[in-house]
Parts: C-alpha cells; sequence; structure tokens
C-alpha cells in the first residue's frame, strides 16, 4: 500500500524568543523538521507534503535542501492542525494508502513506530493515532481504548475522573486512510474555546461513521516537542546520545563520548578512534582504522582509512584525505584531495587544492586561491615537498617530487623534479640589534620619566 | 533607607591547598569575594567595606578593579566573625539604615534574598538572619523562631533534642539595624571552646535588650560556602548552570550548553548562536544573530550582529567586530576593530589594528605590532585586500581598495588603490630537488648501514 | 614473603567489534592490561607474567614499553582460565610466596584491595578469592563463606535458592600460595557444559585436600570487566573521575573538571591552574602555578613553574617549558626547550629547537627542522628577538639578543647581537589595485551574464 507524508511546519514558536521559524532550529545540524522528514523516509513516501506557514519561504528553501520531491504548500492563517492538513488536499488528490501526518517540531518518532501504525491501518483502522504512556499524564488528552478499537479521545479539560486516570495520551501523530482522511477533516468544526479546527476531532467523526480507529503506542520519548531553546538543548542531547550510542555499538571507539558531537549524517567505520572534544557537522564520512584526535572539526568531507586528522584539524566542505594520510595541528583544509599518504602537519591553508600522494607540506604554507574576485586552483604533485611558508599563487601547478624553497612565493609551475627558489639573499648586520634595543629601551625609559 | 555591606574575606582556606587567599579563586572568572559583592550590589549600597586578612594586598587589587569605592580593612588577627565585623567599625561611623553582613566565600546568595531580608528590616526587626531548610541539618546551627521572632541561634552541640529536629538552619548572613550593630558586637564575648567571637551571639544580646530579631528563608544551594577545590569546581558548575538556562530563556541557542563556559559579565543578544566547546572570558558582548563556532575563545571584546566568529578564534581583549564581519580559524585579534563585512578568515595576528569595512586579510598574515619594546598599530583601509602572508610592520597604513602580494614584507605605507609587492623573483632549477633527495637518502642509508 | 603477578590477557574481546586485541584497548592513554599490571605494582611483584593469546605479537610490543621485566607467555588455544594459567608454570618455576592472578580486561583493581589479599594470605588461607557484594547479583558466582573460610564458589545456575540469596559475588580475581598453586590447577577439569577449564574449581580442590580458603570483599567498582565500547567508554569516565578527584586533593584548580582529561602518569603541581577543554596525553608534569589555558593538548612535556600554556597550545612530546615561560595560542612546539620566560605567543612551529631565556618568538615562525629525509636542530639564544614569519631553516644558530627582521628566511647562523635580514625590497604601484579589480569584477560579470 502506498504511503504518503504530511508534516506540519506552520507554526512560530513565538517561546523560542527567535526570528527564525521554529522548525528550521536544528538539532545535530539538520533542522527540525527534516528530522520528521527522515523518520517517514523509512515507509519510502510517495508523496511528501509540508505545510509551511510563519517564515515560509525559509523553510521552502531548506526544505529544498533536503528533499526535491518535497512539495511545500502554504496555511495563510493558523486555525489548527485540522485546516493545516486540509492545506495538503491538493497535493495528496486521489492518493490511495496510508496518510502519515507528523509534525516538524516533534523530531524523535521511530521509524519502527510508523510501522506499526501502518500494520494497525492493514488491521482495518481506518484512522490510527500515537499515543504514548505518560510517567506523568498531566494536561495531555488521553486515548480512550475499548474492546481494542480507540473509541475517543479526551481533552484533560473535558475527562471524567475515570478517564482522567488513563495514561495513555496523545501524541498527535496520525495514520489515515487517504481515501477517507480529507473528508473526515472537512466535517471537523471549530466550535470550541479557541476555536480552532483540531485534527484529533477526526476519530470521533471516524466513529460516527463507522470506521473503526485505532491506536498504537511508543516510547513517551519519541513524542518530545520542541518549544523552548531549553528544549532545544535537551533535544539535542537527546539526538546527540544516540548517535554515540550507535557508533559505540558499529565498533568504534569514543574516549568521552560526550564531548564529540555527531551531524544527522555522521558516518563512522569500526575501529575508527574519536578523542575528546571532536565536532563533525553535516556530511562526513570517517573510513575504519581513521584516528580523528582531539580539538578537531569536519564537515563535508571525506577521511580514508587509517588517516590521522587534528589535533586541532579544521576539515571543510570537499575535503577529500586518502588512506593512511595526515592533517595536523592548526590545518585548513577545504575543496582538496590529500593523496594517499601524504602530510599536512602544521599551519597550514590547502583549498581548492589537489596534493599528489605522498606529498610533504611543510608548516606555514598557504595556498593563495583567492584573488579578490575569483578562486583558482593548485597542484601539488606525488612525493613533492613544499617547504614551510611557501605561497602557492594558484592558478599553480608543483610538479611529482619538486620542492619549493621555505619563504618562497611561487607564481609559475614548478616542473617534475625541479627546485623553485624565491626568496632574498640574507643579510647580517652586525651589533645592529643591540644597538636598535639599547635605542629604544632608552626611548622608553624618556616616556616613562 | 540606605544601605551598607560588609564582606568578610579575612580567610586563608586553608582546605584549598593553595598559596592564593581563597576569596582569590575565581568562578565565572571572578573572585568569589565579588559574587557577594555583586548580590549586594542589587540593594545599591552605600558604604561597601571588605574585610580583609590572609593575602590583604592581593585581596586589596582585586578589589580596586571591581569596585572602586570598596573600602577594604584590615583584621590582622582571625579571632571569630564578629571580631572581623568590628574591623569595619570605622568605615561604617555614624551608618543609617541596614547593614548587611556576606561572606566572601559563599558566593551565591540571590539578590532578591537579600531584599526580603531588608523588607523584615522595615517589619520591626533590628537583626535579621538568613537560614535555609537543610535538606540534611547534620551539624548546623539551628535558628529557633518562636512566634514570628528569631529567639536565638543554638549550635548543634549545645541544642537539646528537640532543637535538633530543627531544619531551619544558620547561614551566617546577617542584616542588622547600622545604628546598634557595633553596640551588639561590642557585647560579644569570646568565651568559648575556640576562644573566638562569633557575630550569631548578636541575637541573643539584642534580645537581652529587648530588641526584634527575624528569620528569613533562602533556598539551600544559596548559602553554599565554598573550602575546597572540588567544592570550588561544584560552585562553578552551579554558577555556569545557572548563567546557560538564562541565555537559553533570553532566546540563545546553546547547541551543547555544558560545553559553553560563561563569565559573569557574558552578554548574548537574542538569536546568537553558540556552538559546543565555547569559553567567554571576562567582558563580552555578542550581539543579535551572531554565531560564534566551535572551539572559539573569547574575552573582553564585542561581536557584532551577524557576524561569525570561528571555529578556533581567539578573540582577545579590545577585539572589535563589526556586523557582518567574519573571524575565521586560527586567527587571534588583540586590540583591533575588524569593520563591517570585513573578513579575517584564517592563520592571522591581527594586533593593535583598524580593519577597515569589507576588507579581506589573505591566511597567514601578521601585523609585526611589536619591536621587542613599543607597539605599533596598522591601519587597512575599506575593502583593501592583504594577499596571503603580509607582513604588515607597524606603523603602517594600507590605503582603501589597496592590495599587498602575497609573501611581502610590507614596510611603508600604501596608498588607496596602490597594490604593493615585496617579494623575490622566483627561480628554478631543473631537476635540483630530485638530485637533492637522492643525496640526502644515500646520506640516509649510509648512516643506516 | 615475595609477590608475584599473572595477568591474563589471551581474549579477543569479539564484543568490541575491533580488530585489536581487546587488552590493547586504551583507558587513560594506558592499555587496558596496563591498569591492572600497576595496581599490582604496588605489590613490587617479583616475577610478572602476561598470558597473551589472541594478538599476542602486538601486546608483547605494548608489553615492552610499559614493563621490560615482564614475561609474556602464549596462550595457543583458549580453554579456559585455568588453562591460562597453567600457561605461566615455567615462568613461575619454583617460586615462593603469593602469587595474584589479575585481568587485562579489569582496571580499576585498587592496590589497597590487593594488601587486603596478602593479609589473608599470611592468615594462613592457601587460596584467597577477591568478592564484591553486588547490588545486583544477577547471574554471577557466588562465594559461600562459612565460620570465616570460603568453603565454594557456586556458579549461578548450579546454586540453591539459599546459595542465591548470597549478594558476595565472584570477582575472578585470585591470590594464592606459590607453591601448590600449579598442583591445584593441574587438578582442575574441564568436565562442563562449555568444557573450559575454570580456575575457580581450585577453590573446591585446595578445600578437599585440607587446605584453607578464605574471601576478601572489594567495592563493586573495582571488578568491572571491559567487554564492549560502551564499556571501554564507562570505563575510561570512571578512570577520569578519579583522577580529577585526586588533583582536585592536591590543590589543583580544574575549572571544568569534566572537560579535562588525563592520562595515566599525569602530575600536576599545587595551585596549576587548568581551564576548561584539555588534554593531557601520557608523560606530562605541570609545575606549580603553571596555569594551562582553555584547547590546550600536552603530551611527553614538562611546564615549568608559573608557565602560561594556550589557549589552543600544543605540547608534543620532548616540549620542556622553563619557568615563568608563555606558549601562546596556535602554537606546536615538539623537541625543544624554551627558555626561562621566554615567550612564543602565537602561531609558530618549534620543533627541533632550543630557545634561549627572554626570548621573544613572533608570530609565524617556523623552524625549518626536516630537510625531507633529516632532521636538524635550530638554536635561538638568550634574550633574542625573532620577527614574524621568520623561516629559520635548521641547523642554524641564532645568536644571544640577535634579531631576525619579519618575513626573512635564515640559512646562515647570526652572531650574538646581530640583526638578520632577508627581504625583497617593496614596490608600490600606484593605482593598479583598483584597476586589477576592476579586471576581475568585469570579468566575472561577463561570465554571470
Amino acid at each position: 500500500m502506498p504511503s504518503h507524508l504530511i508534516v506540519l511546519a506552520a507554526g512560530q514558536g513565538s517561546r523560542m524568543m527567535s526570528d527564525l521559524p521554529k522548525v528550521l532550529h536544528r538539532v545535530g545540524h539538520a533542522p527540525l523538521f527534516v528530522h520528521a522528514l527522515r523518520a517517514g523516509a523509512a515507509l519510502d513516501p510517495d508523496r511528501r507534503v509540508l505545510v509551511a506557514g510563519v517564515g515560509a519561504e525559509a523553510v521552502r528553501a531548506e526544505a529544498a535542501e533536503h528533499d526535491e520531491g518535497l512539495s511545500v504548500v502554504l496555511q495563510e492563517e493558523q486555525l489548527g492542525t485540522a485546516h493545516a492538513v486540509a492545506q495538503a488536499r491538493e497535493a495528496l488528490k486521489d492518493a490511495t494508502g496510508d496518510v502519515f501526518i507528523l509534525y516538524g517540531d516533534t523530531p524523535f518518532i521511530r521509524p519502527e513506530t510508523l510501522s506499526m501504525m501502518a500494520a494497525a491501518r492493514t488491521g482495518g483502522a481506518a484512522v490510527v493515532v500515537l499515543g504514548f504512556e505518560a510517567a506523568d499524564p498531566g494536561r495531555y488528552g488521553r486515548l480512550v481504548v475499548e474492546g481494542g478499537d480507540l473509541t475517543r479521545i479526551v481533552e484533560y479539560k473535558d475527562a471524567t475522573e475515570a478517564e482522567r486516570a488513563i495514561t495513555l495520551c496523545n501524541s498527535g501523530v496520525i495514520c489515515a486512510d487517504a481515501e477517507v482522511l480529507f473528508d473526515l477533516i472537512d466535517a471537523v468544526g471549530n466550535d470550541n474555546a479557541s476555536g480552532e479546527f483540531y485534527l484529533t476531532d477526526i476519530v470521533g467523526i471516524a466513529r460516527d461513521r463507522g470506521l473503526r480507529c485505532a491506536a498504537v503506542t511508543c516510547d513517551e520519548s519519541e513524542t518530545m516537542g520542541i518549544n523552548t531553546r531549553a528544549e532545544l538543548a535537551r533535544g539535542e542531547a537527546i539526538f546527540q546520545a544516540r548517535r554515540r550510542a550507535e557508533a559505540l555499538e558499529d565498533g568504534v571507539t569514543l574516549t568521552a563520548p560526550d564531548t564529540v558531537f555527531f551531524a544527522y549524517d555522521t558516518h563512522l567505520g569500526r575501529d575508527a578512534l574519536i578523542e575528546p572534544h571532536v565536532v563533525f557537522g553535516p556530511d562526513v564520512t570517517v573510513e575504519s582504522g581513521a584516528t580523528i584526535r582531539a580539538f578537531s572539526h569536519l564537515e563535508g568531507c571525506h577521511v580514508g582509512a587509517r588517516a590521522v586528522v587534528g589535533p586541532y584539524a579544521r576539515l571543510r566542505p570537499g575535503a577529500e584525505l586518502g588512506n593512511d594520510s595526515k592533517v595536523g595541528n592548526f590545518v585548513e583544509i577545504k575543496s582538496a584531495e590529500i593523496g594517499e599518504g601524504a602530510k599536512v602537519n602544521h599551519l597550514t591553508y590547502i583549498g581548492d587544492a589537489t596534493v599528489g600522494e605522498g606529498a610533504n607540506i611543510g608548516a606555514g604554507t598557504v595556498t593563495c586561491n583567492y584573488d579578490g574576485v575569483f578562486k583558482h586552483r593548485t597542484e601539488i604533485g606525488a612525493r613533492a615537498f613544499i617547504g614551510s611558508s611557501t605561497m602557492l599563487v594558484a592558478p599553480i601547478r608543483v610538479g611529482a617530487e619538486a620542492m619549493t624553497g621555505s619563504g618562497s612565493v611561487i607564481t609559475s609551475d614548478v616542473p617534475d623534479g625541479a627546485l623553485a627558489l624565491g626568496r632574498a639573499r640574507q643579510v647580517v648586520k652586525e651589533g645592529l640589534a643591540r644597538k636598535l634595543m639599547t635605542k629604544l629601551r632608552s626611548a622608553k625609559s624618556k616616556r616613562t620619566n
């Protein structure tokens, strides 16, 4: 049966105290709504609809980056969850199968939970509501289950004492038959205290029409919504704890898991070793046996097997480190391939470049890739030896097994096996340092007196 | 009614195992006694007296840095808390109103608590003692409250079973009528096991003279005293937890709050984003929408709106970053203004300088500001383009829209729109690198054999 | 009575999901088995035997690094703990006194616990078994103690209800009389479900021969075994917590203990101040009053009294910092002595060098110590002043009180008090920067159109 996804992401989230729409705040480097999309992705959903509202343009832009096939529809006014779902009507026209309704600010629903909801649909329920056993049910709505069927959802304020004793609470997540969903939505009214159209009303309506409803239960932690910065930080902590545990199970050593931060898509190979205080931005793969030393920061990069990175290495997008290569302290690599076994040990910027296998880059080297308007490329051949503080003014090519002298500014290509120098002759002025210092110190003592 | 403050800060704190007087150990980058002063500052106290003893000179020096109007008086011998307070007599001569007596090693009293004490004074009590409901009262002194009045403070060892059952314990913090305090102090004796003059004795003395005393209750956490390095670390953790929570409430994103360290006076604007592993030293302001990336270290600086700092940026005192400016990895900025939209992206030291708006500073640039004796200034004009590894030998001025070639040493001013170069011509010696390496390798193999 | 040590370290540890033998995984920078050896070292053991199996060669290599007097014996097949101990027979031939049997994957046994076991031996027991009061005894074997003697060890599955009620569980650690141990081992059979020879069987055998056995109790935390990466991370956390507490007790300030990582052999002097986010690798000593600022990384180095290191300082093996010296941000020091009061403040690599007292090294300086094959040394004299971005091409000597101009490449020695320059003359081309940028921008706008 085909699946479809609606993610409600229209709210401002005023408790975030932010100019940014709530669903664009990030956990694990992905906007909150992307986590809902990713949970839903396990169902291989056919049509995917995001209902945006506040900050819709910014949401649309982010959505396009994460899922090109996602339809973003606009809810102009926020008139309630049923009204929000109604905006997806056109996008889901003539759809059959299951429609899952998720929330852009609820990032922790597990794919397994959605599969259980799909199974309940297969079991004959037109509407499946996700509930959770609340440790402290408080003022949550309660799911009333009778004879295996969900018979109604009762708001706390309308609940009897007996109903308030129920601990199965409403998460708001729903899976409904695509062929009846919008009919049910049409029947929802807003004759209530807040004047909003509530999605949960479709359960009562479905029952009235003789359709079966069911409840599925998940762990309370999955239903955590993000409404404040403190909850965002707590959400990030939950996300990180999950990812750290997964990495450990996969045979990665994390010396100090609590100090390592993952992105939603970080991939670490078996026997990778991650020292304390490491940050992974999006799109990082570290191959088996590689070591990421302390205080390293990686984004958009690939680290080959047995490579050693850091401490204090910054790998930026487009950094591709070959097997057994080494990138050391205070080194920045951007849009550059570092060949197998090559070494960039210290205080260096390599950008828009190719470094051949076995090459050695001296401390203080800079690829001068930017002329103020354009970026240009640097090519360094295999086994080349770049002397300390060499300026490589791109576009430039240093050949295989070539060398550059320390402190040289290299502006024209260096053939294979050649030595290039660009350096003034050293001049020594005997006694002059002492004279200068004496003069300066005497000037100082005059100033002070 | 005027308020006055006495902070007792004379003890050595031998359990700290330190050569430094206890009250000079720091929490949130402020000496412990400064936290007591800051809590008291909410009362807008007229006269402020610090009673120093061990390490008084060092304490005096720090005190002057934090509060110029603070009188530091010396308690030559440590004969007890009443004796310590007595040293403030001259400084509080003819004072009227409230005298608050706080402790230099008790940094967490809240201003609200002191206001409650002031209110109790207004209610007619000559002496107000701060108590706390102890989770484990143990051997603390107990406050006996009868008919709304504090009738006495009883030491644990002198307490009856009934008194030991009291859970309201003595914090030592007192607010007293300035016009009677020193009379009461004069009546305190030292006829007790340790031979010390105890401040708490003034309650009994006041009662004997027909003066009313009252107790005010605060949370136990406020009364935490610092006596060991472990307690200092715990105190720091409490301080940080408070500041992190405040930042989140103010609409700041802290991706990983537990890895971010604040100073007592850190100011972060709404929608500032602080990545993991960031350290704030004293006197930092970050404007709205700015991003502080991982592994950054800021002290004494101002970061403009929407500026992006780090990762691995070090901003030192006097760094002023304009709106939309960018300071990247392995960059140190000291006593320098970075203009609006200017970029200092990598591996650079900018000290004692002005960088114009929209200027771009290449990797490896250094402002050579120090000649061994004096510091000199560098001025870089708007939209200037400083090539990689340019040495700017100060005092120096590079004009607006000027450029410098990579690897240049700039020793004289560069006019607006000019290009300055200081670079040796590149020489290429064909085949020489191969020859050199062959020779070196053969030398090595000889050594090894 | 002489002591001897057997450490069982033959297992693969398949739950580690690793190519590395389990006992080579590290806690506090020491392989797991080294922690057992270090606990045993307090007994000053005469003969020390490591029973290796999986990955024996790698284990042997590491063992040699940590304890030259350690015999490594091979257990070719893993047939049980008694069989493993039997491999030590030759190495312990004719030994008298106590033989302690520890486990290579159980790093937290305290020396005090082993001393208690030795005392029990002195008290007349031929075999002493270490037990622990388990919070949740679960399926651990139980120690049955009757009349002060250990009468038997009963496996959970063979235990009666009464025996299962016992909470004193078997840790597996044993101390036995060297003169009877191998006789007892010889009598162990493998007639059990898994067909293995169990060391614990020696208790029953000893009793049958009329020898007394005893149990000694330790804290459960000491018996923690490492079987998975998650347990390895937990073990590291326990180790770090112990070391942090010790440092605080010794009078060290750790601003944020949870962010500081120690090695097994880190030594910190009284009144050392360690800021947040600091990592210590092996073999580091920091003298009294020194400050290690945030984001610093130290290995194999010595930091003199009152020296200030970091933030972002990387000290590598062989770095020796004199008293009152200063190593600042983005500086790497390797195999180099930094003289008393010398300053290396920023963006510098000092390797294979001596820096004289009071010398000042400018930003961007590099000791060019590597020619592609050999490493060479740099000597910098007392009070020398090295200008920014000086390349010191080793072998090289800069004399006392000498100076180098910024941006110089120094290839020949500089006498005391002399000034050395190696720098091209600055050329200024009026208006050229504007012309170039205009041309580049017009090229760009053409490309875009």
